[in-house]
């Protein structure tokens, strides 16, 4: 169990959340925000979900936007306080403790930084245990917490309130003015109780992030990169069902950047030329098939990570011709159930495949 | 001086607004609304702009949204309550006093129907003293009264509240919600204090929307309609370089509903065959030119009425073939000083044509 955000394990924490990222925004750039914050403010501590007590107050602190646009906008604690700000002015009461919406991606990032200049803890847990493009796609949706009172706010000085009845019209009334502000924004949702996040979050992801980020950068240890990776996700509670479903090279890519989401495919070859797999994606990735054979469907993990490094690789940086391995593994339960499936599921994506265990999928990796 | 508005004069008060609406959207539907809110909740007190106190709170009820649609979608004043209290629960002060931002069109009628319910005094004055199609184009604005905090709620339950570092980015962020929510939404913006108010309102409209609609629905007087309509312009402080500068019927019809507005173009010709009149607009009549001449711009008034009845035309209800005359006159004082035609001046609606006072434009007329 990790204690505290340190210098010395933010990497780690931008290394394992971008695996957890399944393609999604690149944490780096807010990792340097991160490591910006912690010099200034001194590090973070870390609080278990189960340490929360009832009457505390736990903001979320992200980003919402096109990872097109967020490779290249730089995010800023100022705006990220303006949003979390209004949320608190609206609702009467103040922070008392941060938590990720989405550990996977650069989601894990600025609710650290933030939590630093704040002064505050940040929970070790998240209400996705991976990456999800839409809002209303969470556990503590799943389980019940409403998505709004919700705030964004832009780099100019404006932030917006949103009151409404679902999650699903918060992404909806949401979106456009993203759009309008530039396809990124900072933002704050589900505000919570202690009560509440200890009913409605996903435990021990932040941890889980930092344990796979140590695996992969891990020197010394004689195993491949990918070995150390596959060996970390199968040690893990959630994510144990886990297997290199496919190597090869990139060899097709789609992507189309519109209403604020970048949707795409991508095709990866075998290097003797025998098969090859077929990834499509909404920010994040979405689905893998292996010569026609569906290999893993969200909420399971499939993420694309370098044939070498065993980084993974965003759904923006790919490129044609990269030497890559397609990494799946098993989603945290909470997102697997009959009602999380209809808010994670397949179909919440437009998809027509039906939602199967990855460890049924691909039980001849295991 | 109207000391309340009643059963009685809801009607004067939906006919002059019509006119005083330059092509805006209709009031009739509104004045049903208020009619009905007036019979349950009793009439509504009418407070001049002097009269309001340093420490009111004075907090403004309107739509927003796109003609074409507020014809068919009805507004509640549930709806526009939701707006309302939300903006309080931000600022944490209570409405004392309610105001129309514009006096012109269906922005008159919900102020009055949302005080009749709040059991509020109305103030007889408001932003525009006439109708204008975007936020930031208010005498508030342009005495340097704050857009934001504002609000906007939909009929499902969703409000959505903008901080905003001027009005022109609330009108930016909030159309497209707007557009999202279904083209037609209740707002709130520009809370004021009495004293604001008392600086940036345009007084006494309230009171000439009634005594113009009385002129022109007199019966017993046996002048024309539109005789007692130009009289009425005539004899009061603001709108007194007043004409009907062209009469005909429509002959041409241009409408294009895009991006929450509704612009067009209309010509009409003379009856005779000599000649032709031209009108652009945005939700509001813009300009009118005869036979190639400016006769009329922005921010003075110019509104197509019935050739028979002077009754407002608005800009949804043109066809081809009607019989109309074109009135025009000037606008209030305060929306013609240099400051002002920053905000709301021809270029201001992307005209090329620079502001000339009607008066000057008009004079062989006067």
């Amino acid at each position: 169990m990790v204690t505290e955000i340190t210098l010395d394990n933010i990497e780690q924490l931008a290394i394992g959340s971008s695996f957890l990222g399944t393609g999604g925004e690149d944490p780096y750039l807010g990792s340097l925000l991160c490591r910006e914050a912690i010099a200034k403010y001194g590090p973070v501590k870390v609080l278990a979900v189960d340490e929360l007590k009832d009457e505390d107050n736990v903001f979320i602190a992200a980003a919402l936007g096109a990872p097109t646009v967020m490779i290249e906008k730089l995010f800023s604690i100022e705006d990220q306080h303006r949003a979390v700000e209004t949320l608190e002015r609206f609702i009467g009461r103040k922070a008392s403790a941060i938590i990720s919406a989405e550990i996977g991606g650069c989601n894990s990032m600025m609710p650290v930084a933030y939590a630093a200049m704040r002064g505050l803890p940040i929970v070790d847990g998240d209400g996705m245990g991976r990456a999800f493009p839409a809002l209303q796609m969470t556990s503590f949706n799943i389980e019940g917490v409403a998505c709004a009172p919700m705030t964004i706010a832009d780099e100019h000085g404006n932030s917006v309130l949103y009151q409404t009845t679902t999650g699903l019209k918060a992404e909806e009334l949401s979106r456009p003015v993203a759009a309008a502000m530039g396809a990124s924004v900072c933002m704050s949702c589900y505000p919570m109780t202690g009560a509440e996040a200890r009913r409605a979050a996903i435990p021990k992801t932040l941890s889980g992030a930092i344990e796979i980020g140590e695996a992969i950068s891990r020197s010394g240890d004689p195993r491949s990169p990918i070995d150390r990776l596959v060996a970390a996700l199968r040690a893990h509670e959630y994510y144990k069902d886990a297997a290199v479903i496919f190597r090869g090279k990139i060899t097709g890519l789609e992507r189309d950047t519109s209403k604020g989401w970048v949707f795409g495919n991508c095709t990866i070859s075998a290097m003797n030329g025998a098969g090859s797999a077929e990834l499509k994606f909404q920010n994040e990735n979405l689905l893998v098939t292996v010569d026609g054979k569906l290999r893993c469907v969200v909420p399971d993990l499939v993420t694309i990570v370098d044939a070498e490094t065993a980084h993974a690789i965003p759904t923006e940086r790919l490129a044609y011709g990269q030497r890559v391995a397609v990494v799946a593994c098993s989603a945290p339960p909470l997102l697997t159930t009959a009602r999380a499936l209809d808010v994670v599921g397949p179909q919440c994506f437009g998809l027509d495949e039906q939602y199967a265990p990855v460890a049924t999928l691909i039980g001849d990796l295991l």
